[in-house]
């Protein structure tokens, strides 16, 4: 005889694990109403063309796609930004802007399984469509860092590192590099963290032999830039970058409204971060926790152009996503989530003369919302006020014989053992305070 | 250009739409957590073995089957039953009894979209695992009637008919059948409700000529059976049919614990239901709408023999499952969803004067669960004000010059119009009030 396994980076959620997940989604949620965002939801499987023309067909191999039944390429979502394109993109015209939109729901990658990394998760997606201003940047910002915080992580635990791509982009621009060329070379950037700076010299050589030491050297110097002042300083002194100082602006205006929302403290400038996807337009940020491993929360950006990439009236976009897992592994390493054990407000305990009046009073009660177990056979009080216990019943309600034909029963506080009657027709009214 | 569909069979979940789903759901959630049950989650794929090995081969068309990267046949779950078997079957030892569980999740058949039949569904499905008691039966049985009733479904929308398998077999063995005749016997039953009865006696025919009309007549005879006393009658008057009627205990004590529930008026007896799956083992109920469309709501029953089949340790099983799509469309018919507008409590209105204050007070009101809206860049004060009624505010809450320059803010209801000074300080307290 064989039993079932798992597939590997799929997860089974028992009641404790179930609990967690719920503690999560909650505060996601929560957090996401305080912002005024609205839920939505869209179908776990596409077309797979949403996703490939979103993000090229090297996303094939990551992807758990095949043909269904009806000759369809189609793919469980390994993200869900394209769907949300396709919703707002199909009905854009009657749509009140700006859209702010959140959803929690699961996504499949076909990765190799690690900590931190499954094959199928659940994120946090958050985005605001149809404003292009900063204020739009900064609400995005602003809820990624709440909703960390409703956790009750700190400053201590956690930092945004914040960056645009538009100042990059003009900043290769100014050195003569064509689009083609600044992707590369912000590839290249991306990797630098983990792969070290010697490689980006490599890349850059790669890409502009002729002036490779000079755009290295800028590269250095925009990533040590970690204040505004730096940053005016750094566009003033740098070649035909006028353009990216007034581009500069609208990133300024982020940093002005999160220094309003008293959030500054959260967040660093870091040019560093340029996130690897070829889809930001302007600005991007991740949030990494503070630990040694220093592992990624979330990250998001603007996003101006997808809309039209996928054959839509283009509409400005910017959002993140917080994903599950790491952020689960932190919040259980800091003791940040709290015993959710099983609790069950009554146990019923009664005898077989007893029954008919006690299996009523189990349906009056859950009719008014009160949770309500019982043994589903009789058997000994002892036993029964065991599975009480079991269960995490704060009170027995105890349908003894003698109380019952006095009309009564007696009230048990399961913590303190304290006793007390109360009248049959007042239970509900005693129990539901 | 082209832009993309969504799959047939799959649903997009507009805000709207979204919040009629969370409604929904909210109510199987807190029925299911008044009946003490635990909340779990298997996962959305698993080896097709695990469908295959419960349901057989015949099975694998209405799949959405693949071979992952790995090599493995996998599936996207058809039903949730196998999974919460795979989940309890690996741990039983460890675990207490009762179990009580539920789950509210994503199930996927490709079957031809039809109105109530779509390709993608939710159901909540409710089991009790390790009890073999009518006790249990009851229970079940009581959390389907009470989940359709927390939606305000009377008597007069739905009715359980209750069945029992064990009931049939006893009846077809004491004609002399053996035990795939007698599934073959179910399956004709289970056919005459869409095919009518001449197909039944057909099947009879085939499956036992020898004594076929005397079996179509026992057939005719128990599904006439409405009562209990009809049942006593049945049973005392079939030959050799002692067996069934010790067998009957059983089921006579399902329905005295649903009339101690005080559910006897949403039960009616019918042998007509006997449930097509092959799993089902004793007791079998269907729930039905009682407008002329008739169609099924829910439905369940007793499998004891699941466990073992999938290669477990036998464990007695009873559960159900309720579908989204047909009650979402009679909720909806009947006008049980209340309106679910998009509600947010306070909406922000600034000048670029007031715009630092204001600014601080979104997110300190948010920092205590107030949602809060404003306009992501300032504008007229009547754009903000038509903004804040767009989303449904309840209050504006005015940062004019003036009012600042002397501590203060006003807020506006957005119903009355009425307005009112409040001093900048003790905003969070009156409006979280």
């Amino acid at each position: 005889m064989s039993t079932f396994q798992t597939l590997p980076g799929f997860r089974e959620f028992y009641p404790g694990d179930c609990a967690v997940r719920n503690f999560i989604f909650d505060h996601f949620r929560r957090t996401a109403k305080s912002f005024a965002f609205e839920e939505y939801d869209a179908p776990i499987i596409e077309p797979m063309e949403l996703f490939t023309a979103k993000s090229g067909d090297e996303i094939v191999s990551q992807l758990f796609n095949f043909e269904d039944r009806g000759g369809r390429q189609i793919s469980m979502r390994p993200e869900l930004t394209p769907s949300l394109v396709k919703m707002i993109g199909n009905r854009a015209n009657a749509m009140k802007k700006p859209i702010k939109w959140f959803n929690i729901g699961e996504q499949f990658r076909y990765e190799r399984p690690q900590k931190g990394r499954l094959r199928s998760f659940y994120q946090f997606n958050a985005d605001i469509i149809g404003d292009d201003s900063p204020g739009a940047d900064a609400e995005i910002v602003a809820l990624a860092i709440q909703t960390l915080r409703n956790f009750a992580l700190t400053r201590s635990d956690f930092r945004v590192r914040l960056s645009d791509r538009k100042l990059w982009a003009a900043f290769f621009e100014s050195h003569g590099l064509d689009g083609t060329d600044t992707q590369a070379a912000l590839v290249a950037i991306d990797k630098s963290e983990r792969e070290g700076e010697a490689k980006t010299l490599e890349a850059v050589e790669k890409i502009c032999p002729s002036n490779a030491g000079k755009i290295f050297e800028g590269i250095q110097r925009l990533k040590n830039v970690h204040s505004p002042r730096d940053l005016e300083k750094f566009c003033a002194t740098c070649e035909n970058l006028a353009d990216a100082a007034s581009g500069c602006a609208e990133f300024f205006a982020l940093l002005k409204r999160m220094d309003e929302f008293g959030l500054s403290d959260f967040v660093t400038i870091d040019f560093g971060v340029v996130r690897g996807l070829a889809y930001y337009t302007g600005f991007v940020f991740e949030i990494f926790e503070n630990s040694g491993q220093s592992r990624a929360l979330a990250g998001g950006g603007r996003y101006d152009n997808l809309f039209g990439k996928l054959g839509y009236s283009g509409l400005p976009a910017v959002g993140f996503a917080i994903g599950d897992v790491t952020l689960g592994n932190l919040l259980g390493e800091k003791n940040l989530i709290p015993p959710l054990p099983r609790e069950v407000r009554c146990f019923i305990v009664y005898t077989e003369q007893t029954e008919k009046i006690a299996m009523a009073k189990v349906i009056a009660l859950r009719e008014r919302n009160v949770d309500v177990d019982y043994c589903l056979s009789p058997t000994s009080f002892g036993k029964q006020l065991k599975a009480a216990s079991q269960v995490g019943a704060k009170f027995a309600i105890i349908f003894g014989d003698e109380e019952v034909k006095a009309n009564g029963v007696k009230i048990k506080n399961m913590l303190s053992g304290e006793e007390k009657p109360v009248e049959i027709s007042k239970l509900a009214e005693v129990i539901s305070q």
